[in-house]
C-alpha cells in the first residue's frame, strides 16, 4: 500500500562552526525503513515559529549572511557575535535538523496495526526535524487530522495551540483568574485571545502599535493596551484593576516591560489604609516564554516583595501536566483546528526557498503579523 | 508589682513630607495602660537591621542630611530624590514609629494570667515601633528569654534568626538540598553559616572582599567565593558543581549578581550529550530578600528556561509555615540565643544618639560588619 518512498531525501540542517559562523544547507539523507510502530510522513507543510529560529539561526547576524551553492541546494553562511557564539558553544560541529512541527501524509508504515491504521491519512507531527521532505516518526507523535483537513491546517497544530492551552492551564494551576499577554497581536496572541473569549477569561492584551490594537479589538478583545502610547502605564493599570490579572506571559523578554507590568499590577491592587514599605501581600507573577528582545530583563523591583519572574517552556509544562491532560488538550486542538486554533500564514516557500536571503530577512525579524509556511514536498493544492 | 512606668515617653518617628524630605525625630507619646492580654516593655535594646532602614530613612539621600533641635530632642531632615519620593508617596504626612524588634523588661502587665506571668521577665519582642523607651504589646508577640539572658542577647532574636531558619525551611519545602547566599559575611550571613554547618547543609557563601572570605573560612565555611576575584565565575561554578546548589538567597538585589549565579548554576549542571537550546531541565531559583544595591536587577537570561527569580519576605513566609512551625522555630532560637543565633553589635547608641549625623552616616551605609544597637532606656549594664 505504501506510496513510492525515495531511499534518500532532503533535510534542512543548521551547523555552527568552530570559526563562529552558522551554516544552513539541505542535506541528502537516508529515509529509513519504518520500525513496527513508526510511519513515514511526506512532510507537506511546516511553519517557521519563533521557537524554531533559535536553533535555525543560532543567534547569528543574518544581515551579514551570504549565499552560495545552487538554487536547489543553497548554502547560507552568517557570522555569530561573541555572545551568540558563547551561547552556541555546545553545538559546534553538530549538523542539526530543524523544525519543531509540521504535517503531511503517511506514505509508509511499520508492521504494527497502529502504524498501518495511519496509512494514507494526513497527520500533524511534533517531533523536531520537520523541515525535511520525509520524516520517519513514532505513531505516538502523530495527531490524525479530521477528514477533509489539509496538511496546512495541521502544520501548526502543536506549538502555538498547546502553548495557549498551557498558558490558561498554568493560570488555573497557580490560582490566578485573569491573564496579561505581550506581543498580543502575534499568531499565538490572536489564538489566546480567541481561547480566552471562549472560556470567559479576562485577558489584557499588550501590543506595540495602534494598528495591532485595532486588529485585536476587531477580533473581540476587551482589554488592549498599546505600549507605544503615552498613557500606556495608566491604561494598563486600569485594565489590571478591572480584570484583577496577577499573571503575565511575556514573549519579549528583554527591557523593562515585565517590570512595568508588575508595577502596574501592584498599583492596581488597592493599597490598604496603612502604609507598608514591602508593598501588597498579593503575589504577582510573570513568565517569560519568548525572547523577541534578547537584551537583559531589567527588574526595577518597585512593586513590593510579593512577586516572581521565571522562564516558561512548553515541554516541561506538558510533562508536569501529565499524559491524560495532554491527550485531552490534543483532542481539543483537533476539534478547533480551523477555528480557535487556526494559524494564518502570510508566505509559503519550498525547502530551498526557506534558505533564500530575502526570505530569511523577513522571517528572521520575527515581525508580528508575518508567518512563513515551508512546503518541503507539497503536492499541488496540498 | 508594676515598676514605675511614666505616663509619657519618647518614641522615634520617621515622617515623609509633601516637600519630598524625610524628617526623623523623637516624639513624646503616651504610654497606655495595658489591656488584659498586654504588657508594657521597657525597651532596653533594639538593633538597627537593614530591614529597618527602608522605613527609617525612606530612601533619602543622607549625605545631605541636616540636624536641628537639641541634643536630647534632635530633628534630622534629608531630601528624597524623585524615585524615592515616588516610592514613598503612600506614607506622606504619616509620622511613623520604627524598629522591627527589640528586647527589654516587662514593667507592667494587664489583668490576664499570661500577662502577669511575664512581670519582671526579660522578653524579646517583634512588634514594630521598638525604637521607643516603652512599648505596650500583646503577650503573644513576646518571647520570654531564658534565665540569665540580657536584653542585648534577645534584641535581635527575631528578624535574623527567623530569616535564616526560614531560608533553610524554604530550601526544604521547595526540594533543594544546598544553598547559595550573597553578602554572606553579614551578621545574618554568619548566622546562616553556623546553622548550615550544624545541619550539614552545603552552603556557597558569596562575599565582596578577601577579608570577608577569610572571616567566613575561619568560622568553618567550606565554600566561599569572592565576587571581586578575577576567577569568581569559575570558583562559583566549581562550588555549585560540588554542592549541587540550585537555590540562592540574595541580599544585594541590583546589578547582575543574581544573573551570574543562575548562569553558574546552569554551567555546573553537566550538559547532556545532546545540545538543547533551551538549556537544562533543572530548575534554578533565586530569591531577593534585601536591597543593598537599589538599582535594577539585570537578568541576561543566558541560563536556559528553567529558572525563577522572586521576592522573599519573612512575614508571608511565617504565615505560610503556620503557627506550629513558627512556635518550634522560636523555641529553637531561644535555645541558641547566645550561640547559633547570636548577633554581634559594633556600636551602641541612645535613642537620641541614633539620630546623630555621624551615626547615621555609618549605619545608613549598610556596610557588612557594622551593626548598631539602640539602647532606648537601658539601665547600666543591662
Amino acid at each position: 500500500m505504501a506510496d513510492q518512498v525515495p531511499q534518500r531525501a532532503l533535510q534542512l540542517r543548521s551547523l555552527v562552526t568552530a570559526s563562529q559562523t552558522v551554516e544552513l544547507s539541505l542535506e541528502d539523507v537516508e529515509v529509513p525503513a519504518p520500525e513496527p510502530r513508526q510511519v513515514i510522513v511526506r512532510v507537506e507543510a511546516a511553519p517557521i515559529n519563533p521557537s524554531d529560529l533559535g536553533l535555525l539561526l543560532a543567534g547569528a547576524d543574518m544581515t551579514q549572511a551570504t549565499a552560495a551553492g545552487t538554487a536547489d541546494r543553497p548554502v547560507v553562511t552568517a557570522p555569530l557575535a561573541a555572545a551568540a557564539a558563547r551561547a552556541a558553544a555546545a553545538r559546534v560541529g553538530q549538523s542539526l535538523p530543524v523544525g519543531n512541527e509540521g504535517a503531511g501524509t503517511v506514505v509508509a508504515a511499520g508492521a504494527s496495526d497502529a502504524a498501518r491504521a495511519l496509512l494514507g491519512r494526513v497527520v500533524a507531527v511534533a517531533g523536531g526535524a520537520m523541515y525535511a521532505q520525509y520524516r520517519c516518526i513514532d505513531v505516538a507523535a502523530c495527531l490524525e487530522l479530521p477528514d477533509g483537513a489539509r496538511a496546512a491546517d495541521g502544520a501548526a497544530a502543536f506549538v502555538n495551540p498547546m502553548t495557549v492551552l498551557g498558558i490558561v492551564e498554568t493560570m488555573r494551576m497557580e490560582g490566578h483568574t485573569a491573564l496579561v499577554h505581550t506581543a498580543a497581536a502575534s499568531n499565538l496572541g490572536q489564538m489566546l485571545n480567541r481561547l480566552c473569549i471562549e472560556e470567559q477569561i479576562p485577558l489584557v492584551n499588550i501590543v506595540r502599535s495602534a494598528a495591532q490594537a485595532e486588529l485585536l479589538r476587531a477580533a473581540g478583545a476587551t482589554w488592549v493596551c498599546d505600549s507605544t502610547s503615552g498613557t500606556f502605564f495608566d491604561d494598563l493599570t486600569e485594565a489590571l484593576r478591572a480584570t484583577k490579572a496577577t499573571l503575565a506571559f511575556d514573549a519579549v523578554g528583554g527591557g523593562r516591560l515585565v517590570s512595568l507590568i508588575l508595577a502596574a499590577m501592584e498599583a492596581a491592587i488597592s493599597p490598604g489604609a496603612e502604609f507598608s514599605r514591602y508593598g501588597s501581600a498579593v503575589h504577582k507573577q510573570a513568565y517569560i516564554y519568548g525572547g523577541l528582545d534578547r537584551g537583559p530583563t531589567e527588574l526595577t523591583r518597585g512593586f513590593g516583595m510579593a512577586w516572581g519572574v521565571g522562564g516558561w517552556l512548553l515541554t516541561p509544562f506538558l510533562i508536569k501536566a501529565g499524559p491524560e491532560k495532554v491527550a485531552a488538550m490534543r483532542r481539543r486542538v483537533a476539534a478547533g483546528l480551523t477555528t480557535t486554533f487556526a494559524s494564518r500564514f502570510t508566505d509559503e516557500v519550498s525547502l530551498s526557498g526557506a534558505l533564500r536571503l530575502d526570505a530569511i530577512a523577513v522571517y528572521g525579524r520575527q515581525a508580528t503579523g508575518q508567518k512563513y509556511l515551508i512546503r518541503p514536498s507539497a503536492p499541488a493544492g496540498g
